[in-house]
């Protein structure tokens, strides 16, 4: 940029827009000096502006008046932080339309109206950028489009939705139910008071689609691959998986090329122990990334809060005032992948948990079925013995076809000696 | 660039020379169309170009010629590889003044003529990019000088060198003696036959000071900070810290500000075993860095080898074909650094193991000692008996003074009582 003042607006004066404002007074001499220009925020629009944030900022800066960013030539950047579809869509277009640069945290409306976004962007010589939007404060799309960008990304799996993890971590390593976490994490702000959204894996699936945009160049829409949450695991599940199998478990989000189809998906893993994953505890978050040159890679931090986001959304800032008519295209240029993969023909080794009665011939009824779906285990573990009670029978079977699990599945499901419906969880096996 | 074709040379058809040319050879149309430009490995310098390499190459590109690269005016960027500190510090000079922008992965010629070689650069209006120098393959470098540009960072603790690494991981996991995994770590290939710059910390050293300058703006010459290796640790030291303490022992680079005073050194250090980086194993690497408003992250992935490093070296080509003039000084743009503390000023917590005899008073001449010092114990812990024999005493300290440590350590070591030259580990704290 030629000016030697950049202007920037800021649309939302919530947590991660107070962490912005708080940069700006704290630490914009570093960016500055970078840049070799002066970086004034110019403009915080909201619709609340006399709630304090606990930052400082001089009261003319504050408008709930959305077109003295929008519609001010001055104003070079817009930093969107108010979040949901609408109007932020609208909004954000109409700064690309206006020819001002964006930088969002926005990670549903990317995931849900990403061709439209990058269109706009492309057609009006502007940049969007949205490192905030996964990972929080941690470098990925970065590192996946532009340090990592000699390789053909093989796999991406990411730990990516703190709420989930501090949830399963806890269950870990106090045996709670996951009722019970919830609500403390309710009640310590670790979750939100309704919940779905994190604990179903939508959060994980919105941040999986921008990370297979980066890694794998292509767009996949979120009702086009398998999500599922973290509801049904239960202390049991956590602790055979551990203690006997020595395994942990992680809500996941994976993008994973084979062959020349590409798997997306968001599940509950049962994932080795002595992988560097397991070891992402907590609210943190971490993204394990695989490239054909590169090998193993996993950056890992905070991926939440107001700080380590505000971060990355100046970090975002920076890179837009040195570069920009930065013309890397996101993702790889040409994508290798043919089609995504359907569910059903993904192959995963697999965890079982049955509810069964205990009593003479039980094991076989359920491992004939498992033979005629073609599925091998590798263990069966029953814990208690309780004639003529149900018990728990845990599995972990050989490779198999997700098809044949799901339709075995539904069938031991439906003998009269099963008293629950059964769980299975796939076993990450790299 | 301006030009349809970029023109690249490589100084130096070694192991990650041969890890570029596979790039070139594989994967370059991904770089190619990220930037919009035809990008040619014109010309590969070596003194050997006659042993094979393993990796496919027209013959006409090979030359012993060193100004077939710097004196060609179509070369744009010329890859450093050959590495030590002559000729390649020549090399480069050359090749900066005649206007090429240079990739190296050089550390040891980074490290210590750093100035002249940023200076050279900014002189000669060109770039000099070495992701590669540090952690091989993974991202390290971009995300601290720009990702994270919005950042006061308060530490930086790196697991940077694979052989240290590899070897600590084996003696923990095997209970075996240094000596062995050593020799075994050779034959393997895993390290080199004179494997000093290794294993004494001078290679953790070197991209400690490229870490050092690229996240606090300070450039520290090797004379002037401590630097240890890990050829005293026992794999008594290794089971005592985990199995008593709860500790993994590792070899870190360490930068860190206290106050307006920076910590640069390079020793073995106690990790407790739920930190990230005590899960960092084998011949991987870590960088755990704290920055003021990001918090934690770290970087991991492989610190070595030739197509880890040669994504970086291809990486680096990709950032400097798109920005040419990027103007972003490396490090932070004014040093908050007061000045480098000496290492006798340096607080921490340390494990020590003594060997001394089993007999009366032994223990309260050692306590004295350490109470002189004002040196309080956490722990102690003497595990066999054997009157009149030497045993090995542990003891952990709570947080003192440097200086006081190594006094008191010789005033314990000169007593009669006392038989071998005792051991001190820094606790990291974190």
């Amino acid at each position: 940029m030629d000016k030697n003042t950049i202007n920037v607006g800021l649309i939302g004066f919530g947590t991660i827009g107070s962490g912005v404002v708080a940069i700006f007074n704290e630490n914009i001499d570093l960016i500055q000096k970078k840049v070799g220009k002066e970086v004034n925020l110019k403009k915080v629009v909201d619709l609340d502006i006399t709630t304090p944030r606990g930052v400082e900022i001089a009261p003319e800066k504050l408008s709930t008046e959305i077109n003295d960013i929008l519609e001010d030539p001055e104003i070079d950047i817009v930093i969107e932080l108010m979040g949901g579809y609408e109007p932020a869509r609208t909004f954000i277009l109409k700064a690309l339309e206006n020819g001002k640069h964006v930088v969002s945290a926005n990670k549903a409306l990317l995931a849900k109206h990403w061709e439209e976004l990058n269109s706009a962007a492309q057609e009006n010589g502007v940049r969007i950028c949205f490192e905030a939007s996964v990972g929080g404060g941690i470098p990925v799309l970065q590192p996946l489009n532009e340090s990592l960008a000699a390789n053909h990304m093989e796999s991406i799996y990411g730990i990516i939705n703190g709420t989930a993890n501090y949830i399963l971590t806890k269950m870990s390593r106090e045996g709670l139910e996951f009722k019970e976490v919830l609500q403390e994490a309710q009640e310590k702000g670790y979750a939100e008071q309704d919940p779905t959204f994190d604990i179903e894996g939508h959060d994980t699936a919105q941040k999986l689609i921008i990370l297979t945009i980066m890694g794998f160049g292509e767009y996949v829409k979120q009702e086009n691959f398998h999500v599922e949450g973290i509801t049904r695991i239960t202390p049991e599940d956590i602790q055979f998986a551990s203690e006997e199998l020595g395994y942990v478990i992680k809500l996941l989000g994976i993008a994973r090329k084979v062959d020349s189809e590409l798997e997306v998906r968001v599940h509950p893993t049962l994932i080795p122990q002595d992988h560097l994953l397991a070891s992402v505890n907590d609210v943190f978050n971490g993204v394990y990334i695989v490239g054909d040159a590169v090998g193993p890679v996993m950056l890992y931090g905070q991926g939440a809060g107001m700080m380590p986001t505000a971060s990355a959304v100046l970090g975002d800032c920076l890179d837009i005032i040195n570069h920009p008519q930065k013309n890397i295209p996101y993702g790889p240029p040409e994508s290798q992948v043919k089609n995504i993969k359907d569910l059903d023909n993904v192959i995963s080794k697999y965890y079982i948990r049955l509810t069964a009665l205990d009593q003479p011939g039980v094991l076989y009824r359920i491992s004939k079925i498992l033979r005629n779906y073609n599925i091998s285990l590798e263990s069966v573990t029953q814990k208690k013995r309780s004639h003529g009670q149900a018990v728990p029978i845990f599995m972990v079977t050989h490779e198999a076809l997700e098809k044949n699990i799901k339709q075995a599945m539904e069938e031991i499901d439906s003998l009269n000696v099963v008293q629950e419906k059964s769980m299975f969880i796939r076993v990450l096996e790299d």
